[in-house]
């Protein structure tokens, strides 16, 4: 019986030990996350480990309220000690959970506390938790550098200024590069009720003026390109389902006209769009040499009476399942046959598709990048231990392994990064148990290096930073 | 190399085999399945072991068809003893299937026997079980008691007079309760061969008369609150897909009308009386704090000819594959908001679909029971080792795995108790393999609570019986 | 720490070990492969290894390409060393990839190499490879019979003259039967590019005229007929995806009657002509007792730039996602209600419907066969380790597992056989870990009496050959 969460955490075989030695103090990368960039910039203290935990992480709110914990402890009123014994008391029942595993890696690499969390050693680590914080250390820039973080991708709205990430950039004593990503998800939710306060926004940061369909992809390009100038090297598009109908410039000015004027579209107009401009925005990323991360399948907001009481991103959001292959094969193809087909990541939210997309990857390659076509990390509600052995065992069975960019965060909280090490401890374990069990040559060396190029290397050529 | 199904079966780890010792005890709490209140009340002791195994269970049909045994064996003129043999023969072909577990666990629970059926034990079973029939303890009453049955919820259509409940009642030597579920699946099939026969049902059960969609809801109030003085607890829908379009009561009224007056609907009306009439008895359900069993994806009937020679459960079913995370979304939804969303336990037959269901939990979870919206558990072509596994590792990485309510046998046959056995032991594993490799803290006290919730405790909570 | 892929490869039980002495020298029953039937008969000897592996196996060339290599070293212009040494280069990098496996097993079985293929180990394998191919042995009637091949179905259009078959019948000394298979893929595709093409092949292979559809099936039914002389026992079908829209003869006659003067058809018309003529065919084959193979899902031809290039079938296909459980349960239902139904072998190329797949099996089995619907093993983007487990598991939960008629190699080249013994070690495993684990009796006899039947009887006697 092996002790619980100790050095060999998650590494059962010698080679898994060996390899994880081999990769464990690369640095990160975290080329995709929702790090906010004026947090960083104005790197506050936090005042207890509520604050860092707690009052901004949905994933913790939801398993909460699945648990029957009154919203009072969750978005509520409740005093930080309470809300943490809340969690605290849900702790243990949390078996199996991602969030257990996550919690405790965290007390134990930035609290040195060890003992596992619930209602009996709810006060005493409370205490020792918020005293390490008073001592200093837990601001967002000294969590960043802590946790040996090389570059943070931040995800940054397409009307965004970037003001904090210019801000950011001159103080030169912080040596973690943050960079935006630019994520134009609003621009083409043209049937959202976002839409046109997006408008006014882009406007606004633009100084010019959406018309119709041709000024505004003027105006992205003009965004586009001021990102590239701020280091971007990343768009990140988050699709509900994967649309695909073609349209000609003409319908296309006629639709955006129709929705600046508040008329509702049909469904064949919102479909053309969002083709359209799709193909339009993989065209410019192509051209600077972006990578283009398409997150597939989350389905938001399901909850209306909690939407209207508390808004978006607050923990409602599950797993959708359109169906995607033909409309995927359909948008890749339709920049690939004009030349014009970016770095593409793909991540899909559903594990049942996991087939289709590792299979997808392989129809477009190309020589501009080692496996061109990506298949993202296990994302959001795969994000766990089963999960990313999943998504690795396709990868692995589908492409070729040695290539794949790893780990993102993809997450709102500083205290996230041992989810690198996590991910880095299963890694070596499929790698191990396949070196152990005679299905790949123990030739440590080369896998030593396929380990740190997956932590790391990968994703920097990748992205080219 | 471990012995044939011994005492440790399923059971590998230190941990889990002290798990299972906690928890194998625990009564049982039969919250679904489709035991006979009629068999129950009049209590027949059977004659053979084929009376009690292969005269009623479809699962057995489909393997022997799948074998390819003449029907003859299975739902025809053959003797008790031909029938008896086919299936001994068959037995050790089915190599990793459930029905071999359970055969097994039956022999070995019920008659004490040990050997493995096949052609060569045929004779000596067949005669050693039937002997122990004759000595008694085999009618529906002993064996459920036998079992260690807490409580059984039996299905009962949404017209059924529960004549039988009202009638077992009334021995008050049976310590085990017996409770109606209320099943509308007959109300919900308004498209169906079946909608006529049942209204006219409905309409002498009640003494009432449906004339439209205002009176047809009425009477199931009425019907509902009959069920719930009978002590019932739980509704049970079998979708097979998940309908989503709302409708005016107006609409409602023509639909029914349409429908009594033996008029084709078209689809659309279809789907609006569906959906309403879900939501009206979710919000009914609610009132009176019943949880909501929901399982979908059942394809029925698939074989015409048979369909025509023997009729419906009989084996010709199958998995289907509609989408189902945006309607299930919106009706959820289209409660909730309107604070009429009763406890729900979600069931997928297809297990492409535990992450959209396990996930979907998340969105209408509420303070009025733990885990108020269940994910259920492995059902009907899920019901063996790997869909077992694969349910509870989903519920785990989802959500808070120790509220899970656990098993229900789903079944006709008053043999099947010892699925529960089964679901303990894989339970058990799948926990002490956590604690055997370090995953979660030895704290077998916790986890020893844990096992006997699931086992029994939740489930009795959930439904306050 | 078990050796590098050794005799004990994928077996780690003694159960496991016993089970593969018992099946690996079974004979080879190829009843799905692309082999080309001209090949077979004009048995050159290949100059050099690259001849052998890549210059028509686009599963490496999809390798390469996800690697970043460029096409020129893949289906251009490089020399065949050059095409070896990026193989070679590319070779270690496939951690967990079918073909890191396939390679070496088949330099370990056809070259007695040993060692890993690398950049390092890349010369001296050249030369002793194309050493070995020297002294002989490679030819494609070599390969056969080295492989211990009992008989081979090839893949062949239903307007093929079958002219290579009947040479090849000639040579008296050819142990291994060659026979022929009936794909009418080109006929069913009333929609594609390559159908008036294919009506001119038929029309001049059969010297009569297709019409309209009676004509048209007339002359396909003449087509069977002759197939049927040949020895065919057996025919293939890929559907993208399952079509079902009934139709009259009628509308039939003018569905075809507008194909074939060049009018585009509806998706319905497309619909009804395609499910009417699997009904007529299902039919044909089930008078002549031939197995009906259907190949579900693959998605060809994604990337219309390299289409263009160097055509189909060059590695730019993948996995769809289509539905496909009603309109199959229908198709299958209208071939077994007019007692029309022939023994079906079900191929999903989407990993998430085995369980849609496994069964449906279950709807429509009868008594000509033993499981006379079979589930077809893990094809192309499954065929590999995890693949192979689950469709086997999941055959196992739902089925009859021991009539499984078992592996194809589903390939284009004669040195694939080896993934014959890669399928019968993983069968081996799993059944040795089910009495390894006390979930099987050690039957021994029985088991191994099993797996010889998985690896070659069943087929055999299925097919009826």
């Amino acid at each position: 019986m092996k002790k619980f969460m100790d050095e060999n955490f998650l590494l059962s075989t010698k080679a898994a030990k060996e390899l994880f030695s081999a990769c464990k103090d690369e640095p990160i990368f975290d080329w995709h996350c929702h790090l906010s960039p004026k947090e960083i910039y104005e790197n506050k203290k936090p005042n207890d480990i509520t604050e860092l935990w707690l009052l901004g992480d949905h994933y913790k709110w939801r398993a909460m309220r699945s648990f029957g914990i009154s919203e009072d402890y969750i978005t509520g009123d409740k005093s930080h000690y309470e809300k943490f014994k809340a969690w605290a008391a849900l702790m243990p029942h949390l078996i199996g959970n991602p969030l257990y595993h996550w919690t405790h890696l965290e007390l134990q690499r930035y609290f040195e506390i060890y003992e596992p969390l619930n209602e009996k050693t709810c006060d005493d680590i409370w205490e020792r938790a918020n005293n390490k914080i008073k001592q200093g250390g837990f601001t967002p820039r000294e969590l960043i550098e802590r946790s040996n973080v090389f570059c943070v991708c931040t995800t940054d709205d397409s009307a965004d200024s970037l003001e904090y990430h210019i801000k950011i950039k001159k103080d030169k004593s912080f040596k973690t590069k943050i960079l935006p990503a630019f994520r134009p998800d609003k621009a083409l939710a043209i049937e959202a009720y976002t839409f046109l306060p997006w408008v006014l926004e882009l406007n606004n940061t633009s100084g010019k003026t959406v018309k119709d369909y041709s000024s505004l992809i003027e105006i992205l390009r003009e965004r586009i390109e001021f990102f590239n100038s701020q280091g971007c090297k990343a768009s990140d598009h988050g699709l509900t389902y994967v649309p695909f109908k073609r349209a000609t410039a003409n319908e296309l000015n006629k639709i955006v006209k129709k929705a600046i004027s508040g008329e509702k579209l049909e469904t064949e107009e919102i479909e053309k769009y969002k083709t359209e401009l799709l193909i339009f925005l993989g065209g410019e990323y192509a051209k600077r040499d972006w990578g283009m991360e398409i997150h597939i399948g989350a389905m938001r907001n399901n909850n209306t009476a909690m939407f209207n009481k508390i808004g978006a991103d607050t923990g409602y959001d599950s797993v959708g399942d359109d169906l995607m292959a033909h409309n995927l094969s359909r948008l890749l193809d339709s920049l690939e046959v004009d030349g014009r087909l970016p770095k593409v990541v793909l991540f899909t939210l559903n594990p049942r598709d996991n087939y289709v997309l590792g299979s997808m990857l392989g129809n477009f390659q190309g020589t501009t990048a080692h496996s061109k076509i990506q298949f993202g990390s296990a994302w959001w509600f795969n994000d766990h231990y089963d999960g990313m052995r999943e998504q690795m065992k396709a990868l692995m069975s589908l492409g070729v392994f040695s290539k794949f960019i790893g780990m993102v965060t993809d997450s709102r909280s500083f205290l996230s990064y041992p989810r690198h090490e996590y991910f880095r401890r299963i890694l070596c374990e499929i790698l191990g148990d396949l070196v152990d069990e005679g299905k790949y040559p123990a030739d440590m060396d080369f896998l030593s290096q396929v380990v740190k190029d997956i932590s790391f290397n990968n994703a920097r050529a990748y992205f080219g930073i």
